[in-house]
């Protein structure tokens, strides 16, 4: 006979969210998968230890429909009560995939969120129309590049930024790995990147956006976000996986820092290597960027270097503009083996509403990077005349 | 003609850190995989861009060794300048793992990190040795239990805290899905089993540790563990796959805080679900723990619920007590699936530096839980009086 733990009546709202996940197996080992996550993500005990009443009839999560999908798998909807997740981001993550992660076989493929919950997230600041909007491109795709390599000293990284916001590009980060080393101080290279792309601007006439990366110890983000925000720089740079995705939401519901933010996936790979494992391009570059707050996020592009398909890209970028309540959409923003050459096709895949990010080739399309950075902006738009 | 990059002359300490990769395919694939992470996670250029000079001879990162391994893999040891990672753990990571997360077949096996880099990282404020001495336990196994489930109350859960502590547990921890929720909200949960802790402390003499979660939102997980300190918390537990590695290293670093840290690797699953990709349990949960300053891993036990092995679970073990410098080794802190029937073969594979952490078979070993847990302690004891 086993400890008695006392049967509770709660006070819950009766509002639930679901997460939608692909299991590996049959039927009946979904349905067996399925049970295990209902339990294992809440109550954390076999079901009969829980206690009668409210915590197993309402706090255990709920299958609300499984079904066969492709050959091999099954997919199945399980509900939560929202009071399981509060209203934290930390906590609904652990909810839709803290332990499981440790099982195999299940892949989290998409959150159902009820306004009820995501009324505890603003959710992006600017989106894909704050974006446009500050810089006056409507419809356009946006063009964007990367001040690398690391080593180069602030003086050299703001040159390179004053000649790509010349060439008329329109956002500017830095690398992701430009963090706060010797090699270019964190302080000193915002602000002469920053004063750099004022002064093309002044120039050009066109609002470029320098983002400077404030992916930081954890005490010190929102200081360097404040900076970026003091010496003029127009966005900013953050990875959640080396962060936490919680602390790219406190920057970007901060209005003392008010600045879109590019969130880039490193050290995210692995959640997305195994078709049978992890999480959903959809959901952890789309649905969680966006709940954090981010405006861009940066897409691992096929075709190059990196193992992402065209389907992981695809799927990607309709996470990040998919209906989620009150959370805009935001701009999915390619990188990795974008080239002149590929423009055709990365339009094509992407359309209009994404933001390219190009850096090799266009140090390699000729000795001016100015120029070579104008040719792209002609490029790109011969193609969307071409096809109007 | 490309763009032509300024060559530039550094001021280098000469220090470099190793990080060792196993590498998928044979000895010509994995050194063309080697020489890509050298440039990828240092430059992100082709090399034929990278500038000549100090970039090109020192920041990029130089396979120090490259051998064949198991079948069917190489195993590389690429160094990196210690300044590519500054004096920070986020891009310290970024470095050892950052895009290459993004690549097929490439695996995070250990870092070798010099005591110049070290120096940085104080880790562990307690370590295993802190802990022994905090519960006056210089030798033996430690037992751990767990508040559960979710929705229980704060009176509910502090009235099972006061009679795991009754029964001579070590340390009690939140369940790590108990976080603000109405349902057990967070300031009043930890200072009700705080209370009820140290009430039963001053019956049995002992010096019990209660751990609150305080894993949350970025702005307030400080907040929190001041809060445990001040209502007599003897211990915190932190998700560093939901907070962020850096937000717990935060947390072990601040002076007001100074208790025990025991971090819970939900979330981060993913990173290990694959042999071909993703970090080592041993780096992952031993080596980033320690220099994040968590005092206790969390290892989620082979033969239960979980995809972990035996061979997994010891390498989780190996990393909390591999040497680094002067960081501490920690407790590994086995979980799931624990159960009296096993603990002879737990205690054979961890031995006695490990924190077995039980819930499930004590609610189920008999109606009196504090009984129960007195059982299991007198258990632990025969087994080990046994093998003396």
């Amino acid at each position: 006979m086993p400890v008695t733990l006392p049967a509770v009546s709660l006070a819950l709202s009766g509002e639930r969210f679901v997460a939608v996940y692909r299991l590996a197996g049959d039927p009946a080992e979904a349905q067996r998968k399925a049970l295990d996550i209902c339990l294992e993500q809440t109550v954390e005990l076999p079901l009969a230890l829980v206690p009668a009443g409210d915590i197993r009839d309402h706090i255990v999560g709920r299958v609300e429909s499984l079904e066969s999908a492709e050959a091999g798998y099954c997919r199945a909807r399980i509900s939560f009560a929202v009071e399981t997740a509060g209203s934290e981001l930390t906590q609904l993550l652990n909810v839709a995939f803290g332990n499981t992660s440790f099982k195999s076989g299940i892949r989290l493929e998409r959150l159902d969120l009820p306004e009820g919950l995501l009324r505890a997230f603003p959710g992006p600041r600017f989106g894909r129309e704050g974006l446009r909007s500050l810089l006056d491109a409507p419809r356009r795709p946006l063009l964007g590049a990367a001040l690398k390599p690391m080593g180069l000293p602030p003086s050299g990284l703001a040159q390179l930024a004053y000649q790509f916001a010349l060439g008329s590009i329109d956002l500017i980060k830095d690398d992701h790995g430009l963090a706060n080393q010797p090699l270019a101080a964190y302080r000193e290279r915002a602000q002469r990147c920053a004063e750099a792309v004022a002064r093309a601007n002044r120039q050009t006439g066109l609002n470029c956006l320098y983002a400077p990366n404030i992916s930081a110890p954890a005490d010190q983000v929102l200081d360097r976000a404040l900076w970026a925000r003091q010496v003029g720089a127009g966005a900013l740079l953050i990875t959640p996986g080396l962060t936490g995705f919680d602390v790219m939401r406190q920057v970007a519901a901060d209005d003392r820092v008010a600045l879109p933010i590019v969130s880039h996936p490193a050290f995210q790979g692995s959640f997305v290597a195994h078709p049978d494992q992890g999480i959903s391009h959809y959901t952890l570059f789309g649905q969680f960027n966006r709940l954090a707050g981010a405006d861009v996020s940066l897409v691992i592009n096929y075709g190059g270097r990196f193992a992402s398909t065209l389907q992981d890209c695809l799927a990607w970028a309709a996470g990040t503009a998919a209906p989620m309540g009150h959370l805009k959409s935001i701009f999915p923003a390619p990188a990795g083996s974008i080239s002149l050459d590929r423009m055709p096709e990365m339009l094509r895949v992407y359309g209009n509403d994404a933001l390219f990010l190009m850096v090799g080739d266009l140090y390699q399309q000729g000795p001016d990077l100015t120029e070579n950075c104008r040719r792209w902006r002609r490029l790109v738009g011969r193609i969307a005349a071409a096809e109007a």
